[in-house]
């Protein structure tokens, strides 16, 4: 049984935040939702989500639009892309009650010891969303595919503690949410993990401005992308987080069996909205470096990613001013 | 003085051939020229050469349709893009005196090796052009900068045979045609040292969609082709052949000072014709690993610029059904 005690922050009412706190508010408990841009919208209309799991609406959300009025919380999702992360050291100190944490559900790698920097590491818990979905306008989520988070203990430097009780206690609701769940003991291999698909798919998607079946029809990019897989593992391994052999072939043969799928970097490239290059490309290739060890062909794509992202702001900005 | 008994046959009388061939016809030396397409019009209409250097027609040339109704030639001038080398073997047996020998000005590494099965390798001399030239309709020539050809005896390996007699003949001719020639001692080691600018720039301008100065504008881009000139510089490393250290810096300055420039690869892709990924990125990765060095920077630019070629080629095909 969830704890009905436990209450719920989200920042970032988008794609992931707004989708997953639209489900636990939905099986009963108590979310609270931080928004900027859709705040009127959403005090007004309340969210709409739509899934092949059901369609659903809460006419009624707990909206605010200042972290200051909020109340403290148990647990604060960060749902926010981590190109917005620079408003977290105003937002967070708000939010959180004595013994709460701070739940990132973001992409990419060393997020959390950004954010332990703000709140302490001893409340910060990672999550990975293995998620597709899309904001289609303010307070209204279509999810497509997909949803299992997995959840994990972040500790200074990522040493190993397990799985706790407050872990569990989290997946709890969340289950009772009918969010799938998995639970890592060791989250710094399952962030490396989850890049061997992100780095390659992401990058080439938006390099090439191709599809998931695109890249995999190809037999130049079908080598790129193992190869690059082979690269990310060697990252991981600079860290000592073992990736077993078999993970690749086993995601290659995933993505084959995948429908035609466009990357979240892409579908962001394509809406003009800045590219999540740091957490994705610069942290794990920085990581890497610090151990020693180069992966030159991530660096290809992540200065590549650079350039086109630089293009595609300079001519969102262009626009945007044009329509002043 | 130019020996006026010395004849020419220009194979492709594009934006190479076309303009090469011109000044050459224009300076008194008897130029042959084998048309496809381009036959009627070339026949009935000369050739028009429009130049910083001052524009000039010929109103008439030496125009053939089929290479088996020409005469032998001393030198016969490989004007090709190398995707075109195909037809090669059915063509240059029938033009060359026995004492004739094939000049190639063709971009990439190893192009040499290809027509020396076709002919011998005594009789191939390479040449590399530094041009900005493009056909703007048949047999009319635009040239645009540059000019300098750099000309080197072939052998067997690339060995070592320094500059020869029929070198400094054939370098004769061009000067009394205003053409500026460097002879090189060591072909193999001009070619690499081409690649060093051609590389990085034929690559990431397409991949990119960027000039030159773009290229040279952001930040990360510039590291970017200062990598991959490295890698360029390995690569001929692993073929015995040594490029300064100050070569790259070099060429980054003289890059930085280039008007912005559209490269003759991005020409290539933009008008929908087959890029020359195996001449300039397939031959020296191929170099490189038969000689036990990854080029991995270099690799990623390679099947990244398969895919988007493969892709243009399947865009032009339907187009062309589509125009039957």
């Amino acid at each position: 049984m969830p704890n009905r005690n436990r209450n719920y922050a989200i920042v970032g009412t988008g794609a992931v935040g707004g989708f997953y706190g639209a489900k636990l508010q939905k099986a009963g408990l108590e979310v609270n939702f931080l928004l900027r841009s859709d705040y009127e919208h959403v005090k007004k209309h309340g969210l709409i989500v739509e899934s092949p799991e059901g369609d659903f609406t809460l006419p009624q959300v707990r909206g605010y639009h200042d972290s200051r009025k909020m109340p403290k919380f148990d647990v604060v999702i960060v749902g926010l892309k981590t190109t917005q992360n620079h408003f977290l050291p105003k937002i967070l100190p708000d939010l959180l009650k004595d013994n709460g944490v701070v739940l990132v559900l973001q992409n990419g790698l060393n997020i959390e010891t950004e954010i332990a920097k703000i709140v302490g590491a001893e409340r910060v818990i990672g999550g990975l969303c293995f998620l597709c979905s899309y904001k289609v306008s303010p307070g209204h989520i279509c999810h497509l595919d997909y949803g299992t988070i997995t959840l994990g203990e972040y500790t200074e430097d990522y040493k190993y503690i397990g799985i706790t009780n407050r872990l569990h206690q989290i997946a709890n609701d969340f289950k009772s949410a009918e969010i799938p769940i998995n639970l890592s003991a060791d989250l710094l291999l399952s962030r490396w993990k989850k890049l061997v698909w992100n780095i390659p798919y992401n990058g080439l998607s938006v390099v090439l401005n191709a599809r998931t079946d695109e890249l995999m029809a190809n037999p130049d990019t079908l080598i790129l992308v193992e190869q690059i897989m082979r690269e990310v593992v060697a990252g991981a391994k600079s860290c000592d987080r073992i990736i077993p052999d078999e993970f690749i072939p086993h995601m290659l043969d995933h993505t084959h069996k995948m429908k035609p799928y466009r990357t979240s970097m892409k579908i962001d490239y394509d809406e003009s909205r800045p590219l999540e290059l740091e957490a994705i490309f610069g942290n794990p290739i920085r990581a890497a470096e610090q151990a020693g060890i180069k992966l030159p062909q991530i660096e290809v794509l992540y200065r590549m990613l650079k350039f086109v992202d630089a293009e595609n702001q300079e001519a969102e900005r262009k626009r945007q001013l044009l329509s002043l």
